[in-house]
């Protein structure tokens, strides 16, 4: 559980580091820079946030779907499984 | 199991439509067709791409994956879910 | 030029937006919400970017790219072709 | 424009790969291959499409785009402005 918080922590703190940057590129909107420029930075954040994503993915794995996937509930194991499939569709079309 | 073979026999046929589809677009190109025109192509072979693995990896997640999570052998079971990961992780790249 | 400040006001506003919707994942994120609830919101975050990405893109193939094509500096229209191409493949990437 | 008609052959040859690839995706799910690694056969086929569709785009910019921002017809040039912040937008969403 102390693994799971710490998880959250990590993520949190790169959620911080990607409002700061979505700042940076108000900025350089105001400041009217480089249309390619902006266009790059909103990018990278675009891989920050693939990044986030992963690893929130990753400890659902390792934690709700498991207990779901072991458990006796056939639903609850069936939608757990579909909102992966659901996830990885919508990751697809990003 | 003739469940598993039906999604499979369903995914061939998905396929065999994508290969017909990328000739086409060949015949495009041989033809120097409007570029436009075959961006949108390959973008419609890619969203079609994208169909295919999500009806693969649905039917990975209600076999394979729920066999080894369910099972005795706990380094079998990380293997299948940072799997599942890592095919996220690509889709968020592609 | 006035369109074009428009153009950046409507952008700065969405990217505020934006970062509220971050602010908005970190609580969730805090309060330990349903992992795939957040990586839904994320997915509409990256969703939203696409879009502020397309409208700065719009603006600037009308605007510096147009310039730039139209100038006699073949060195400088080759670079703002080539960045074209450049965000054309990340954007495949991510 | 034989380098035009170049690019096309190579663009023609990697299609030729990417449709071989395909056949060999077919095999493995006759063969009843393991998902996961169908799956990461599919991502490298979006990949190869990915550079197939950078490689038309770039061609076009240089010839078409160009010759339409620098004509005389100020319609023409909005639309093929307007048809790469269309395929840009649609890459986003792959």
């Amino acid at each position: 559980m102390s693994a799971l918080e710490h998880d959250h922590r990590e993520t949190i703190q790169r959620l911080k580091t990607v409002e700061g940057h979505i700042r940076g590129i108000q900025k350089m909107l105001e400041n009217d820079q480089y249309c390619i420029d902006i266009i790059q930075q909103i990018q990278a954040v675009q891989s920050a946030l693939n990044k986030i994503s992963t690893i929130i993915l990753d400890g659902h794995l390792n934690t709700c779907l498991t207990t779901a996937v072991k458990g006796d509930d056939p639903q609850e194991r069936q939608r757990v499984l579909r909102e992966i499939t659901e996830v990885f569709e919508t990751a697809n079309k990003l």
